[in-house]
């Protein structure tokens, strides 16, 4: 099975990674895991990225706050899908990242997801997988289902004590 | 070869998606196109949704503009990863079909490209196949190197002239 | 009396609807309250929406958060006046969610109030009851009348206390 | 049956609003135009809300830019409903009157419709009084038929061009 | 002397008015300081503000949060100078009250100071007392000379603590 | 009578101001035009205001675009209250300029009228110098009126013709 | 002498680059001009900036619009200064761009000038440059000194013409 | 050697400063600090400004918030490189500061850095000098391979800890 890169521009980014890594964990999707600046090791983010396909990678997720390049630079050097969460950090709630991740020009897409979406970028990164891999896609379906049931678990919960 | 599902919420948005559609038709990936409103033909769309997987569909692109709902209202219905176009409208440039589109709850991921990307939607679609479809990954190199080499033509042409 | 349909997206909304709860309570205007949400529920929401003029609703109020495309789904699915209330969640303030809310397109409108505003919403949807029920119109009467009391007896305090 | 009044601040608006007058036209519903601007004629805004009630009015509609007090003013002074349009004025694409409308304070609520979202002020008027006038909850429905078809019409005619 | 008079749409903006007391105080100019809400109390707001130059006042002062509606409802019931201070409510960190003070249409002008800028509120309104009392010039031009001097040994201090 | 000093930034805010110099010239108040550049002439206008107090002003004027230092620095330099106009320039649709204009730090007031609000600065800046000069204030008032009356008539001629 | 590197991310930025080089060629500081685009000529991009100090450059000057990655990638790959321009596009006024830019992590700085401020950015560049070389400086300061001139000459016209 | 001369418009934004400062005395770069206020001490701020290159300053640093206008004040006054910190204070964030310090007109650079960017602030200054003094170049050098050694030692604890 191929595998999900998870790069992240600090480990100041990890609780949000952790979402994305407890999902795939869950799905049994192999993963590799990251820190790699765009801005403090460019090379070693290029590296990762150019190598990735060969490396057995299927698709990549970058995480990063701020003026968040990281995704955009992975997504420079490989022709994997690219997943960008942007991570919100000290100032605009993340609308730096956010714009900085999803605004790419036209020929190189960033996948981007809500700020700090570590699950969907996971489950996202499943989809992904999914399309050539039935197994994944019945996980998700599963997912889903269970999603439902818990949501009309908390509806028939609150129906009942607030309903007049 | 699995069919990308190109959906608009409105035909005001085709502009934006010819682009997609030139990008598509180039690769060679098969494709339908359709226009489908979240909000006024909320049927379709969700049986559209709900049975691409079946039809053959590997990937949804989904455009809107303002209160863009239409992906989420897709992602909603299928597992199959769906690509989130914002599309600039008459206000805020942009910025209400981004939120609309981008800041989706866990559970449910957009694949969210550039306001109006439609090109970016449909290389990230062909990313996306190429997963599992090498000749794709070929094509998108193939595109990748031409870019590059289109830059440089400009840049020799700038650098010459400019250059003092 | 026609019910007030109150739907929230995720029970992390309670205590925004908790606001309107106490307000239509106090009026005696009869409601039921849900959890469906617009994309982990999205069956339930339309058939509540699409059911909810012939079930005895005259009103329904939907909360959500970031991409906050609940009363949009509502709206699309019934003709009934469908207040939203964009909540506050992790970034954004709740612009996010306002302008997922409040920029519907042309045919399916969405009454907005501010962001959290749950009193608001339920003040409107006695508002709308009122039209038809004079009843309503007189508790409207007496809540604004006993509100210009309180802020009255608040400036008789401030500036007792406070002009010199 | 009641009637719906339509107050601009300005004669500037009147293009927003004639979407607004055609809708009340084509479902016949009666209403009333006028221009009462919140700060030049704040006494004849306030008397025209302050007696609407009485003199048949169901509902208010009020369109304003900047700054946008009127649908304030007017909710100020009425327990009718009341919609607020934000207009888009010189700055900021409609944000200023945006918030300024939609922001209102506990206790008086203004129903919020999209920045320049003249069709869907007076559809939701419609949708108010056809809670207790089912002719006009017909005509509602018949207009989302209409609606339906004329985007599965275009479905049609874009799905068949372009699908490769 | 003319009076300043304070109003605050809300007793939660308390705090940010007793910055403005305390200068008035320091000043020995006369104020008056009341709670009157645009939406709750509209008539005691336009009846103070109509009132306000045959009641010996000079300037007002008006401070509000969200959609502040309160400088211009005063503003356009006076020719005198109104002073609008937009307060930081729950979202927004308060642009929406910033945009509904200052984005006044041509005719009624609101001078708006910083958001919760209470001390220059009445520091703006004793310059403009002191437009025609040369004394209050003279405290205006003391405060400012002790603010220098403050900074100067703030300077003094940080200068020889810090500079290598 | 005092003299209103008008200050610009740059002579292509000329239009915004000539807004202004209508206003004064038909009240019949004193001014004098200026373009002194914050950042390019900042020792003709920190003299121009250390020395308008003495030179006969009572109110200056300043307009300025981007980052619009010009307002805070004539305050800086006089106790006279200094009326700030940000102006609209290539981007962000004025927010540069009314935020540096407006977001004056305790000590130093600007009271900040709308972007482009060349009308309302000299209405503020005549409503400061009517505090002391009835024959001012009854000119704002005759004009408060006739703006009324222009509502009305706009009013009666839009009720007129599209009252159904 | 040392060269200034000027890189833009596509040519369509060279209007705003063609004011960076009008004023080095008026200052007779050599450059050189380069199209070199983050994501679709990233190796290009990184030799020319990791051999930027080696090739006689003495800064930067990097220029690019959306996800403005370029002067960070460049900035990554050097220690000479990096001056970078946000470009406006399509959407938010540059402001994509400007956050992409600005909002640098500690360790990478980038010296932003404002959107679409080529002729600051060569300015600053100069001023750099001048730190080591009178004659720059000399020239900076004549600069100065003609814009002086010539607002004060605007000023001589402007305030003659309106001042009444 | 050439001094860095930093200036803070309130001692309240002192901690912002001291990364700025540990990394000059890291470096051996000689520094002034000052606490000046555009507005509170724009005589100092101005003589400081224009006396630094004569001091034997050769890059300055402002840091500010609010409508942050030091920066501006500081390089009308000289031709030295000025470097503008934008501070985050009580509203919006720091965007008020970096749009009041970055949106800079024509003929007057400030070069900004990130909302609070104090320690690349000083790498920026470091940088300057380094154009003229090898010796800094190479300290520059130094940290960024510590700083890239640094991500490399967690990417190894991350990694290890993580990858499945």
């Amino acid at each position: 099975m191929k595998k999900v890169g998870i790069v992240m521009g600090s480990d100041s980014d990890l609780p949000i990674l952790e979402k994305s890594i407890d999902i795939l964990k869950s799905f049994g999707i192999p993963y590799e895991v990251h820190v790699y600046s765009a801005h403090r090791t460019p090379k070693e983010a290029i590296d990762f990225a150019a190598a990735a396909e060969e490396n057995g990678f299927g698709v990549l997720i970058a995480a990063a706050g701020m003026a968040a390049h990281l995704a955009g630079v992975i997504a420079a050097n490989t022709t994997l899908p690219v997943i960008g969460i942007p991570c919100k950090s000290q100032c605009f709630d993340g609308m730096d990242a956010l714009l900085s991740t999803v605004q790419m020009p036209s020929g190189i897409p960033v996948a981007t997801v809500a700020v700090n979406g570590g699950a969907n970028a996971a489950l996202l990164a499943a989809e992904i997988l999914a399309v050539s891999d039935p197994s994944i896609s019945e996980k998700l379906k599963a997912k889903r289902a269970a999603d439902t049931r818990t949501v009309l678990e908390k509806n028939a919960a609150v129906s009942q004590k607030f309903t007049n």
